[in-house]
């Protein structure tokens, strides 16, 4: 009683764009608990020599999320797994293996929100603990509980020392530092370190008035003309899942971006900004989830997780999404100072889908996802409690476009059915 | 050729509300440097004995913004006056007189955004500073100067020690907390102290099963019943202005809530929830600037200061208000459980005024402006470049209106016109 259509499989610039597709039918198993989970690990620049590593740790992170739908976990429960997975990969830029920021040390951002309660837990900054995604949950929970004592709103959104302890105080385990860094990030600090000395000395000796101020850490910050760029990690992983219920959930993490100031807070754990979750009701017909990847500045300024969610209220969920891209991000009045705008967003809308109805118990839905991104390439995984395993692709722009100019957009269709 | 016109003057709940004004003219002087500023020391509530010394600040701070507007100077830098002022009085719960966080340490957060450009720039958690908003103001200046060394981007939003240090580092000077803390806010943690104290004894004996975990600091947070609330300052002050050249800044400041877990970021420092502001701009016929007050939380997850700000494009403002305060805050969704919801704000929009044009050089802004509030009361000052002194304000509930499920809303109108 299920079926999965691929409806599209097209990448374009915004001019070239164009919205054709296959239809894959694939064979029917029923499975009492059903879902559907879309994940990323990153809009950046994704090479052919690590795009296993990066495909792997997607079709691992959706194959942990739908364990937990198929065993009857709601969605926030079934993110929460897929973010784990992760944060865990030395290969992303999230927990384990995070950018390292200007002093050397590992500071990760993440939130987490539910589309049936619309709560939200956030952290900020956070230290010395491997799943971000972890605290940003508990504190989801936590603000569910209700007020402190006295009156006291409970917090969404803690950062820095104290996240790390309020996480120690509600059992969630320390990591020290040391563990977290990756022989990658250990050598991508010590390669942008020496980039930037270097740029320090020329900016000296050619234009010293132009030298900027800093503040801590070891390594200057100076404006340069044209550089290397940093050495890192891909920005960000997120998942995004509807459950059997219907209900939507976001979630994304990220080591932020690398040589960063110590404490700067980046989309990730930006309300509005790194995910969107939001179930259906009355005038808003269709369920929304999204997570977003990519400059966390840019993402921060356009609000863009929450102006996806918006934009995909309208009929047409390709359309709304390319104009959402074209016109709330790279167009952005926002962003109008920018070269580029670097970013990308996976989208998830479903809605009850009436037809073909065989008993009073039938319940369907139907869930379009699609992703797009101004980065060179963006890596995303999809599978549905229906699938025998993921499925995993790396989406580039076409040969010629320019990125943070330009954008690719994909996705596809699936139906999910039961009768019980 | 100037008037200024209070149309509306009316408190009430959402089901009373009418909006009946007067009209008052006040004779004419021409000034070449023109604008207008509304200020608030907080939404929550204003005792008549306390109520002097709230409006005797919200007077010092428009005098502030108003002399820097006479001067010449943009929305940004006026704004940026008046934050100073009500940051610095130990009345308000910002800068210097912050309440105090469950460690007894201040932590403030702030934020201002540029109508003009659209840069933000925030802080949060932010110890030792005695003028929050002068770090927000700086991010958000050094942001504007362009990337970083080998094309990173610099940060908007900084927060705990990495705030300070960087503040530090741009000349801004520290502050020992010590300076910043009143003798009021240090009996108000004594009290709360004791409080909380004695809530977690009553709970120990009569419900120990729903005792809350605690992360850290010396006081724990536990679930009761019916405990008196905290002694605390009100919350948040902040500013809204619109300059000569009809450009808008809107700016905020809070230093939380009364024993707040530490590190906990509210409102004042997330982007779209503490201020905004927007010059008009094709489709987008009105500039408009907010800054809101009230529980961090509620504010934050409503969005409310970008709400407010879109709303207000709509035709009639003080309709689009109530309605956004009514839809997007009190029956907002995403506080469907709270019990009540609280919280301010205030709002101006401006426009190019055509008519009377006397010369080619004549120019002319209209300047709608409102606040509304869901808490007991609220305090504001307004003041144009062509009035003498600023007006202030304690705007309250009607009686027998409930705190948090009433409004009440009021404002004015004020036609700006110079000659040159």
């Amino acid at each position: 009683m299920e079926e999965v259509i691929n409806l599209t499989g097209c990448t374009g610039t915004v001019s070239q764009l164009n919205y054709s597709g296959s239809t894959q039918n694939i064979s029917s198993r029923v499975y009492k608990a059903m879902g559907f989970v879309l994940v990323h690990a990153g809009a950046g620049y994704h090479s052919e020599s690590k795009a296993k590593e990066y495909k792997h740790v997607c079709k691992r992170a959706c194959q942990k999320a739908v364990d937990r739908l198929r065993a009857g976990a709601m969605a926030l429960e079934a993110v929460t797994a897929a973010l784990i997975e992760l944060e865990d990969s030395p290969f992303t830029n999230a927990g384990t293996g995070s950018n390292l920021n200007l002093c050397g040390d590992i500071e990760c951002d993440a939130s987490i929100m539910d589309g049936k309660s619309l709560n939200y837990g956030a952290v900020g900054a956070l230290t010395g603990i491997k799943n971000p995604i972890l605290v940003a949950r508990r504190l989801l929970n936590e603000a569910q509980k209700g007020k402190l004592s006295a009156g006291r709103i409970p917090p969404c959104f803690l950062v820095g020392i104290g996240a790390q302890q309020w996480a120690l105080g509600h059992g969630i385990p320390a990591c020290p530092s040391e563990k977290m860094a990756t022989k990658f990030s250990l050598s991508a600090y010590r390669r942008n370190k020496r980039k930037m000395e270097q740029a320090e000395k020329l900016e000296t000796v050619y234009n010293p008035s132009k030298r900027r101020q800093q503040s801590s850490g070891t390594v200057s910050e100076i404006m340069v003309g044209h550089e290397e760029p940093m050495s890192a990690s891909l920005d960000t992983v997120g998942a995004i899942v509807v459950d059997q219920e219907g209900n939507v959930a976001a979630a994304v993490s990220s080591g932020g971006l690398a040589m960063k100031h110590p404490r700067r807070v980046g989309q990730a754990a930006h309300y509005g900004c790194g995910c969107w979750a939001e179930n259906a009701r009355d005038a808003r017909p269709y369920s929304t989830a999204v997570s977003t990847s990519g400059c966390g500045e840019h993402l921060m300024r356009t609000m863009l997780a929450r102006e996806c969610s918006t934009a995909m209220q309208t009929e047409d969920a390709h359309q709304a999404l390319l104009e959402a891209m074209q016109n709330k991000f790279i167009g952005s009045p926002f962003l109008a100072s920018e070269d580029g705008v670097l970013g990308g967003v996976i989208v998830l809308r479903c809605c009850r889908c009436g037809e073909d109805q065989s008993s009073d118990n039938f319940q369907a839905l139907l869930v379009e996802f699609l992703w797009s991104h101004t980065t060179e390439s963006m890596c995303v995984g999809y599978m549905s409690t229906h699938d025998s395993k993921a499925r995993t692709h790396i989406s580039r722009l076409p040969p010629g476009a320019v990125a943070g100019q330009s954008l690719a957009i994909e996705g596809g269709v699936c139906r999910l059915g039961v009768t019980d």
